[in-house]
């Protein structure tokens, strides 16, 4: 039995979840085990070709799915997209699928949909790999390859270790499939050593400015380029375990109409990188602070965004690319704090379960 | 001058909006016009190569584009998807686009990044189709073709009438590339005749439970397969017009996290419609109110939905691809009699101008 199975029993509301999040520089170190096999099913993809990479998924696992966009964008420079579920699998849209890649992304290996979108697309001749904490489920004996999750026992409703890993596999993948597997599986190694460091940090960040959240009932988590996955991510997050209706927006996206409805009550948590997107996550914080509304400046240049209330600084991994692994702890632990604060058990959102059944 | 372009000067808070909507049946006609220009550039596309189809834009276009995946996968069969902008644009991202089709879609034609996106996207190879209300713009300019909304001037902010005529154009060139061009004029020629009957009744369904939802902060949009869409758009007029923080989300990931938020004061604006996605949209409703939240059951299928407190049932186009052009009108409407309530001016929603420029 690894350590990562050895789960105590919870103590507090969000001990599981607490608990969870602390594991996941170990989980991380646990996937980086497995990169032959990464290795190895990139080899099988680049053979059959890969024209187009869809992946599938829903919920964190549609969240870590934004970011892959970026990570075949980026090293292999793949066309990689969020492919519609319903098409294929309601519609029986008849789509050639030769050539292409499918990357189903569910945690349990259970989600209905995302299964049968995997036996079909592999009856229409796409090379389907599944990306799944249970190498032993469905989704994985349904699947040409599997790509183990390896994030150990996930027992928390809101899946935090489990996102993580999925984003690095997601990054590791690409990285093979772009012949640097060693080269990713080092940069991921340095990110699990900031992570670890920095959780305390985070901890005390996130506990410091929770009790004002309690009273905030809507948010706008932005981001831009790979961290649109940790907007949508940090939302869903406060979603699920705060229940704050917090809607995940790309930076230029505020602009585009959704800014007018902000006030005090309504924050904003901005997350911005020092890449090419920083003037943008900039000018949208600006027209944020204008509209009233509280801002938390986070990410890897979370400094550049004056006038914010509350700053989350992450520190910068080595490979931008990978920041999302690191600008998502805060949100995770913010989300639990705000929960504990408002009297709520982050291990166990009303009216949810672990492994989400609904088609 | 065309009649489209007689706009008269706003006379109510709202009544620029509120003629804007009922223009939709007029604006649908005159683009129709012009079919023969969308057979003429589906056929360029074609020869040209359409492995995938990448949709850009912002806000209301990209809300658009959502049902442009589905218009391409089920008419002519294509790939379709809502590529990254920041990928290309921000990142230099090298991928390969020969082969690729470009729709870019905005009503101003000026909005920068999707501006940039084309240019960039046209030297690497791709065919690039501007599709705006301005056929004079940059963007057009920038484009190899040009497919003109030719909707009229929209003065209020939050678009309406641009918006219907964007899902129009989307249907009309898949079925141009589906050797379907005036099959599809003719049912959307009848889609126009529809929304015209019914406006009347539309109005008085979004009046009739308006002043309930003004005490409303948070709402839940939900939608599947083209109707995603549809939740998309009635989301942000929401937001646009109401300051209401509605999210819209895949039936399906409603279960995955968000229902966790729901409560009385939470409603669920649920799309339900007459196809192969309907199961998953009742059981997402039936989730929606054990979770204790209000309903509100629209679309072609609004009947099936069981138990939920207010009904606004819409008409069944001939063709059910077609049904987001009906369903989004009561929608509209309903923001805009929320917006009048609240003492809000949906024709000037706070912070906000006509022309996006943001990055």
């Amino acid at each position: 039995m690894s350590q990562l199975e050895q789960v105590p029993a919870p103590a507090l509301p969000g001990a599981q979840y607490l608990a969870e999040i602390r594991e996941q520089p170990a989980a991380l170190r646990h996937l980086l085990e497995h990169r032959a096999e990464f290795a190895r099913v990139a080899e099988a993809a680049a053979k059959h070709g890969t024209g187009i990479i869809r992946m599938v998924g829903h919920g964190s696992s549609d969240n870590a799915a934004s970011f892959g966009v970026y990570a075949f964008g980026l090293l292999p420079g793949l066309t990689a997209a969020r492919d519609s579920i319903s098409l294929l699998v309601y519609y029986g849209a008849k789509v050639d699928l030769r050539g292409s890649v499918v990357v189903a992304l569910s945690q349990s290996g259970q989600t209905p949909d995302v299964l049968e979108y995997v036996e079909r697309a592999r009856q229409g001749g796409a090379f389907t790999i599944a990306v799944t904490n249970e190498a032993e489920s469905e989704l994985a004996r349904a699947a040409e390859a599997v790509l183990p999750l390896s994030a150990g026992a996930e027992l928390a409703v809101a899946a935090t270790k489990t996102y993580s890993n999925q984003l690095a596999a997601l990054a590791l993948l690409a990285g093979c499939l772009a012949g640097r597997c060693d080269e990713l599986a080092g940069l991921l190694g340095e990110v699990a050593d900031q992570i670890e460091e920095q959780i305390p940090e985070f901890e005390r960040l996130a506990r410091s400015f929770s009790i004002p959240f309690t009273a905030v009932a809507r948010m706008f988590v932005i981001g831009r380029g790979p961290e649109f996955a940790t907007a949508r991510e940090i939302a869903l997050k406060l979603l699920e375990t705060c229940q704050i209706a917090a809607e995940p927006l790309t930076a230029t996206d505020l602009a585009h109409g959704p800014v007018a409805a902000l006030d005090p009550l309504f924050p904003v948590w901005a997350i911005a990188s020092e890449d090419e997107t920083l003037g943008v996550v900039v000018d949208a914080t600006v027209r944020a602070r204008q509209a009233g509304a509280t801002v938390v400046a986070s990410g890897t240049a979370a400094e550049a965004l004056a006038d914010a209330q509350y700053l989350v600084p992450v520190p910068k991994p080595r490979l931008p690319l990978l920041s999302p692994l690191l600008s998502v702890v805060p949100g995770q632990l913010f989300a639990g704090a705000v929960a504990r604060a408002k009297g709520l058990d982050p291990d166990k959102p009303r009216g949810l379960s672990k492994v989400t059944l609904a088609r």
